[in-house]
């Protein structure tokens, strides 16, 4: 088969290599019909995760077909066409018995990390998969649903809720700021209102993004790059902050930024994926009774996510701005790469 | 009357002043019986706090008797013996009605912050104190009582329970470790059972504070001086981490100690007060999915501790360690001053 191999730092291919086999009784392999690239796999490609070996196939998003199960799986079939996590499960461990699915102890990759696809297995950027413990890391496509919409529920739109929306405790009536509104932050500005937050804010340096946010459900926009942003915010509010600050960037400047902007007793949800330590001021957010939350996906809710797309209650499918084909694969890693000049939010890559 | 006044940055006086008197119709002039000293009036004596003007009677916790109702109070009489909470609370703000009482927007002192007392008006270290919005910032309390155990909730019971056990989120079965075994930590671990942890692990430099906290609660202690304190921490889990990791001291090293302790999808309680940023080391943590509280006390715990006092489930007279009378005050300041060598934890002044 073909795959996306990573070649070290700045390095990738669209190459020949062996398929993939059953290793385990629990195991699935899946032809894949459809996969994306996420901003994960280009700081992978910067070298920036020394976890990911040379030779390692890229890639943790997917919807495709099951063509072979292992001797244990028994509510999958050869045919079924399915929804690839980014997350395994084992789902009897420790941490999968608490819904803490992103840390299962299974033994697939490392132990203690539920990321493994594209990082410590091979992943979804080829034509076929092995899927560890199938029956908890695949999730049946209704009929009805498209493989656009059915791809951004394997990482983008359970982070953004998960990470996002329900670590932030948003609850009916909240102002929430979402800062970044690439597609995470777009997800999450997307389902921020199934806990009913009134007030929606979407804060980007980009103009065309925070158009793209109002078709998400943003209700206010503010550039972050203007010099009154911050009391462009507040003016949203009652004047003492937003109740829930989502940070979807992954820098400290805008850690810092939903620091500053936070509600005495409000929330920060961190979603961004960081790459330096950040300078969280406590000589003055002791005595504020905010909360800091942060994590990797559970993928816990990505069957209830996948109701809502069914019923046309989330715009998924809006989140599909190009569309490439498996021989086109560098191609699309380059538009995504240059997303701000491409507008690109997620490209999707099909057989 | 007497007071504690304080004079400026390391100055301070028990010295005559005038009576204070009824402004308001909420107030209430209360006859103080018994106060304490606690470790913010050391940092407000050192000028680590510029908002606290140079002749402001100190203190924030007591017990005493009502001599003087306001117009409108009427659950209050004089002869009433009460509980001075450290945080007033106007009862109908925004943020009151969200239990939010630490920022209290009611006007008096400075809108938006519900510790005044020894900060923005005059304290409780003093023979008389002017207490606003009194119905809602005074407990009556409830005879076989002693003013030794009342005024430990004024601030530190509230304080460790809410700020350490409640936001730190435990639970039944949890690993809970106590960083710094001073009185607001000890407070933690003496109410850390209320919600069923299993294990409770103090942890401090002074092995005499650690002798303390196994009889307020704590199952285990770590000298945190020692070199391979972290591996005695995790030895006393399944290896992952605590629950949740409290901390009570308010200085980098410590809340740093917290997150390292931190088992994946656990709870950082800070309880410490802050005078300096701590670097946050999100590049480790983000994938981590804990979550960080802080906060000031909402006191809106008191009324329920002071059952649980009542009934002898919480040894709050054994915070009591020196006596002192209001003519010693400067002595009782010197004995806490130096808790380290005195093993001071609580120093209780009274009339």
């Amino acid at each position: 088969m073909k795959a996306l191999v990573y070649g070290g730092p700045g390095l990738k291919s669209w190459t020949e290599v062996p398929d993939p086999t059953i290793e385990n009784p629990t195991d699935v392999i899946v032809r894949v019909d459809t996969t994306t690239i996420c901003g994960t796999d280009l700081h992978i490609l910067k070298g920036d995760v020394p976890a990911v070996a040379v030779g390692r196939i890229l890639g943790h998003e997917g919807v495709g077909t099951i063509t072979e199960i292992g001797a244990s799986v028994s509510s999958l079939a050869v045919g079924d066409r399915v929804i690839i996590s980014c997350i395994k499960s084992c789902g009897h461990c420790v941490n999968c018995s608490a819904q803490l699915f992103s840390h299962c102890l299974g033994d697939e990759g490392a132990s203690g990390i539920g990321w493994v696809f594209g990082h410590l297995i091979d992943g979804t950027q080829a034509e076929l998969v092995r899927v560890p413990y199938a029956e908890n890391s695949l999730h049946r496509v209704p009929d009805g649903v498209s493989d656009d919409q059915a791809v951004m529920l394997s990482d983008i739109l359970p982070t953004g809720f998960e990470i996002g929306v329900q670590y932030g405790r948003v609850k009916p009536g909240d102002v929430v700021a979402v800062i970044g509104a690439g597609p995470v932050g777009l997800a999450a500005i997307a389902t921020a209102g199934l806990y009913g937050a009134a007030t929606i804010i979407a804060i980007d340096l980009d103009e065309n993004r925070l158009a793209r946010a109002r078709d998400f459900g943003a209700t206010d926009a503010v550039v972050s790059g203007s010099a009154d942003w911050k009391e462009q915010v507040l003016a949203l509010t009652d004047g003492a902050g937003v109740d829930v600050a989502i940070e979807a960037v992954g820098i400290p400047q805008t850690f810092t930024m939903a620091t500053e902007i936070v509600r005495p007793g409000g929330n920060v949800a961190n979603v961004g994926v960081h790459g330096a330590p950040v300078d969280l001021h406590l000589e003055n957010l002791w005595i504020q009774n905010i909360n800091i939350s942060m994590g990797l996906v559970n993928a816990n809710t990505t069957k209830m996510l996948l109701k809502l797309v069914a019923k046309g209650k989330l715009p998924a499918e809006k989140l599909a701005t190009h569309h490439f084909t498996f021989d086109q694969f560098l191609e699309a890693y380059d538009t995504f790469g240059r997303a701000a000049e491409t507008k690109a939010l997620k490209v999707v890559i099909a057989r």
